[in-house]
């Protein structure tokens, strides 16, 4: 299969090497590749710059939101959840229609400081803006609960622990649990909320997971339900 | 210890029930004890009359919500959340002043429908306001996570899960978790996610857990922090 991965960030990078890693070919889409890829320094999250991550990916090419996602028969959202539905109109509604959008992306506003708010929240979610906005693409919800470091290697968890998804689309959903799969989730580990609205339960999950990586000092948890597997 | 538990619907009358099986000295606090003990018809939820249930637990009082914290070393907020501020200013500042307040509420807002909204959230909780409004009392946010029969008997729920604690007063939080203890939670079991503010990121898990309820088809679940153990 063909990716696009939509950002440069941590998460992008971590999920596009992901995919690389189990057999597709990926680009991740930026606004401007060459200004991507001149920057020399860490960003403000001490993240380090495109270029040198890339040099060790060669792998994984970097193209415009528009080139990747034309070429692409999945895509995933891995923007910042503020800068998402801009993104993916430069991406292209034609260029989406009709694929699987892997939204992993959270909508937290950091501009009133930490933590950060949720916006949308309660009435609506990131993942239903993006299906209203797009109607032609797939959107599965799902990974946002998580360290990005989580979401491709399930195992640096102990015991079981639970991935969600959440979308409208029934095929969209098992080709979103087989990529999961293949990343390492067990399929026991994958759970329907439902459809896209769903979305706004997990969405909602940022602020306990922000409060739990404060009180334990480590990213290397996740949400596991206990109970789940009584399900009829 | 003399406990008064605010509110006589179903999380009310099963924490009562549980503090009376351990021990305790038990009073509900209601508006109007009459009017109270006077119903006769299950009420828009199917909750059977306070009545009934008050012939199998005649060891609890019902009292008006100022008698019931007046004589009480320690005070259960078990409102529904949109009634807790008036409910507690009716119980009285003065009667709350230094007593532990054991607030397992959430501020679900049912007034647009199902499913019902926060109110207030990401930058408030009803934790949070309890507190503001009643610096005195000493508030501590457990149990809000879960159904309330698995509030009272953890071992509904096979396997390790957590029950989250959040308040700014150390000593209040002990004894908010040897209560927990005293109800079957293992001490293991009590995450401390920090102060007051932290209520914020609990009350938002109700989204997904009204979610997950829909999806499991049942409330014998909880969240468990998979990962937790590696706390420094």
């Amino acid at each position: 299969m063909q990716y696009a991965v939509l950002g440069t960030g941590v998460v992008g990078r971590t999920i596009a090497a992901k995919l690389a890693s189990v057999g597709h070919e990926v680009a991740i889409g930026t606004r401007d590749p060459q200004a991507t890829l001149a920057r020399s320094e860490a960003d403000a999250m001490g993240t380090p710059p495109f270029a040198h991550w890339h040099q060790d990916h060669p792998e994984v090419r970097l193209e415009t939101f528009a080139d990747a996602t034309a070429s692409a028969d999945a895509v995933v959202n891995a923007t910042s959840g503020a800068a998402a539905l801009d993104v993916l109109a430069r991406a292209g509604a034609e260029n989406l229609d009709g694929k699987l959008l892997l939204d992993i992306a959270n909508p937290l506003d950091f501009s009133q400081g930490m933590p950060p708010s949720l916006n949308p929240v309660n009435t609506d979610s990131l993942g239903e803006q993006i299906q209203r906005a797009f109607p032609g693409v797939k959107v599965v919800k799902t990974l946002n609960t998580m360290n990005s470091a989580v979401m491709v290697d399930p195992a640096r968890v102990a015991g079981e622990h639970h991935v969600f998804v959440s979308g409208d689309d029934a095929d969209a959903k098992k080709a979103a649990t087989e990529l999961l799969v293949s990343f390492g989730w067990p399929a026991a580990a994958v759970l329907d909320l439902g459809d896209i609205t769903t979305a706004r339960g997990t969405e909602m999950l940022l602020p306990i997971w922000l409060r739990l990586w404060g009180a334990l000092g480590h990213a290397d948890f996740n949400f596991h339900i206990q109970g789940a597997r009584a399900a009829s």
